[in-house]
């Protein structure tokens, strides 16, 4: 039986969610059964409206309030996150996904909205052969440690730093 | 009109392909029009497979052989490439996409398939508002330079290094 590994997208470049929804797309061409929960954004982003075409195979969940938490998280940001975590780890249990990404996980643990030790503990639940992967700039160092595979997105060059904005389709 | 930017996503690191699959199904998610190219592979990934779900709005193109180039490309490799390259320009000419991914664009220019100043001319040549999306290994400087966002996707773990191999519906 393959074992399912602990991948980690982290860094302050582009291209971390972007990955997510494309490894989730590439399982799902392979006819692997998918849950992509989305940490803290729960915004309506157009690649989660995509995903819907594909509800045979990828289940989504956002737990998030919408609201951007810019300095201390408000107690219905951490309630939607532990009630998140706990769903995933009902899930894990039940055991009837391959692969599992927890998009922005690293922001949930970096906002204090529940910890790396529960999601740890949460993640080891898991059937042996079931794929993890967790997203989110900050990894904790704790998680790295537990990772099989972890890739850094470095921003090298970014027009956002012209003072650009966000354009639909493409970024959101 | 919004000016489409030249993405390119390079390094080491794993999730350059898949971030670009994750970027043509958020566009597709907001009704956009998507070209994706893929150089130099050009065998049968679940992901392209996952794609033709999208055939309304993404249309897939692979321009390999489908063997891997080791040390030095066969003709048959620089012609099928060649022939790519032609083929994105004649559609950028067109204008009837709103993304143009040119999947392992990196790797063809690094294999000397064709040259960055050909794929810079290609790329000049697109409707204003057409966003571009270059991934692959060893970007060349003559593109990071011409490119409005480049990240870096950086191995930092690798279980590859543990000397396991590539699993069907997670990395192919």
């Amino acid at each position: 039986m393959r074992r399912g590994f602990i991948q980690v997208y982290t860094g302050n470049g582009k291209g971390k969610t972007t990955a997510a929804i494309g490894l989730a797309i590439r399982a799902a061409g392979a006819g692997l059964r998918i849950l992509f929960v989305q940490f803290v954004k729960g915004m309506k982003y157009n690649e989660i409206d995509a995903l819907k075409r594909f509800s045979d195979c990828i289940s989504v969940h956002q737990y998030g309030t919408g609201c951007f938490i810019k300095n201390k998280p408000q107690d219905e940001d951490i309630e939607i996150a532990r009630t998140g975590l706990l769903e995933v780890q009902s899930e894990l249990l039940n055991g009837q996904y391959d692969l599992v990404i927890l998009d922005e996980a690293n922001i949930a643990i970096h906002f204090g909205l529940f910890k790396v030790e529960e999601l740890l503990k949460v993640i080891a639940s898991r059937k042996p052969e079931c794929e993890i992967v967790i997203t989110g700039r900050c990894a904790p160092k704790e998680l790295i440690d537990a990772a099989d595979l972890v890739t850094e997105m470095k921003e090298i060059k970014h027009y956002y730093n012209k003072g650009i904005q966000a354009r639909d389709g493409i970024e959101c």
